[in-house]
């Protein structure tokens, strides 16, 4: 679906009618799980997660069909900065990449039943340096954030994005920075296995982009358009989009995480339709998700990005979903309450 | 394939030749996944999982055909003293909601594309109260750690066991007592949802066990016979098996897991083909796998037994299969190495 916005105040006016979850599928949901063949709480974390799916289906027997992933790919200027252990041109090999299948992301889409796509944003033209100028225009912004909601299905019934851009963990940690404050120092991790003095430069730079920016951090979409890229927008715009949709979503990792408070930042109550999949090895990951509320489904150490921690959840989303809307009620077996 | 045993010494004689990993078929999958294209070690515990599985299945590029889901049923005499939420007559009535296809496990093995099946043991014999004499005989043991022997399917690559049996908490929580020491307090929990004086009943029930058989603990298998039951034998003996056929095997939660460690406190080594599935939400089962030295792969707060953990996990271990045998490296994929 195209994109109902143009313009930056488009965008916010979004944000005055996002829907809210079905509170009676929710209902419907709760009841029937209190039926099945199982002492009650047994599935722990699967049973809240087939409430929040129900509700946000308005299904209170849900399934899950046509999960979708979509991979956004983009280049910084930072990377010119060397805050990365792979050079630049990673990106584009990289995307290569995924369009032949050989990556993380191919293997665990095709195991998590769920169709991929990857969405390359104007690779040839890295944003600006955020430590010299906003890494992008106002109008750059909006066409990314624009191009992360028209990539999404409007028959997806789950949304998991994720990204792949060099230098991307500088600008996840400069915009989480921006937007709930703390020094660099606090937000910056290894990325791709950034350690000893290049992790130091990279700190550095994070905190020079800070330190420019420094007035303009109140608004959440200014921290987004100065100090994020193109791929973080975007996954911001299809977060929005699933929202507004009713599809539920399954955050990945650190960069998709800080994209994703973007939104929080905007309207307190924008991820209510997100899951936590995974709380990656980037050690700010988990900070970032605290100061969302949200608890991951997973733990695994993974810190590779590209949706893989997010899609590697979605096994214990189909879990979830196929005993509360599989399983034999007491009733049904011929079981004894207890 | 027929137990090696009728006896408790052709049990023990089985430990003599535990066949071991692969040593090249480890160093194979290492060396090709420091070629795939991700950062080093950016797969986290996925990795060290596909290390391990192919190790066991003696195969450098490993892949998940034939997983096999077992669930042993048995009744326990220590039921009759109240010690689980539900009467005892729910072990039969569940044995035929599985055969049905209406519990957890049958939607968990179906989302896991796993085989499923489920043995009865003797549940018109429940075991004798353990407060009261040796819950099995020799014999009795024999023939439920061989049941659990035959159960396993020579061509599966992959075991999962589970269980149901009303009570069996309390008698899991005796075993564990019985082979690590500590009070009953420390091993005894809610079960299905025991809580306040029937906790209280329940944990005294476990004192009273490990009282009267106090000076035959030292044998882990005398542990077994006179605390455990019919299907954590079962268990035991289909684990055994696993490992005598380099079959890979998850393990699922408390019961699951104390029945386990009976082998590992017979050799050391006896479980090295195990992995911990989850931690389940029954107080002491963290403990237990620290005493065995295993981290569990999920923790969603489970505490339903069935295999239901272990079997969600088996997703995770296809994305790891997944990654390590299915992805290009960085020569197949023109992608700079860094």
């Amino acid at each position: 679906m195209q994109a109902p916005f143009t313009s930056l105040d488009g965008f916010r006016a979004v944000f005055n009618a996002l829907p809210q979850r079905d509170a009676s599928a929710v209902q419907t949901a709760i009841a029937r799980n209190e039926q099945l063949t199982k002492p009650k709480g047994s599935l722990g974390q699967l049973e809240d997660l087939g409430f929040w799916y129900a509700g946000w289906r308005g299904d209170g027997r849900p399934s899950l069909e046509r999960p979708q992933v979509v991979i956004f790919a983009g280049n910084h200027g930072i990377a010119a900065r060397g805050v990365s252990a792979f050079p630049p041109e990673v990106t584009v090999q990289m995307v290569a990449n995924f369009r032949a299948g050989g990556a993380a992301i191919n293997q665990l889409s095709r195991v998590a039943g769920a169709a991929m796509s990857v969405v390359e944003l104007d690779l040839d033209r890295p944003t600006a340096d955020f430590t010299k100028a906003p890494a992008m225009t106002e109008a750059e912004l909006v066409a990314a954030l624009a191009a992360g909601w028209e990539a999404v299905d409007d028959d997806a019934d789950l949304l998991v994005v994720g990204e792949m851009g060099i230098g991307n963990t500088t600008a996840a940690a400069a915009v989480a920075a921006g937007l709930f404050g703390g020094s660099a120092a606090d937000w910056t991790g290894c990325g791709t296995g950034v350690v000893g003095d290049a992790l130091a430069g990279k700190t550095r730079v994070v905190a020079e982009g800070l330190a420019l920016h420094a007035e303009h951090l109140a608004d959440p979409v200014e921290v987004l358009r100065r100090l994020g890229g193109r791929e973080l927008a975007a996954m911001a715009g299809a977060i929005l989009r699933a929202r507004a949709g009713r599809i539920p979503v399954i955050l990945d990792g650190f960069i998709c995480t800080a994209s994703a408070a973007v939104l929080a930042r905007i309207a307190p109550h924008a991820l209510d339709h997100a899951v936590a999949g995974h709380v990656s090895a980037e050690g700010a990951h988990r900070a970032l998700l605290d100061r969302l509320g949200k608890e991951p489904l997973l733990n695994l150490g993974l810190r590779l990005g590209e949706a893989t921690g997010a899609v590697l959840a979605i096994g214990v989303l189909r879990g979830a979903l196929a005993c509360l809307s599989g399983m034999a009620t007491f009733a049904e077996a011929g079981v004894s309450k207890g």
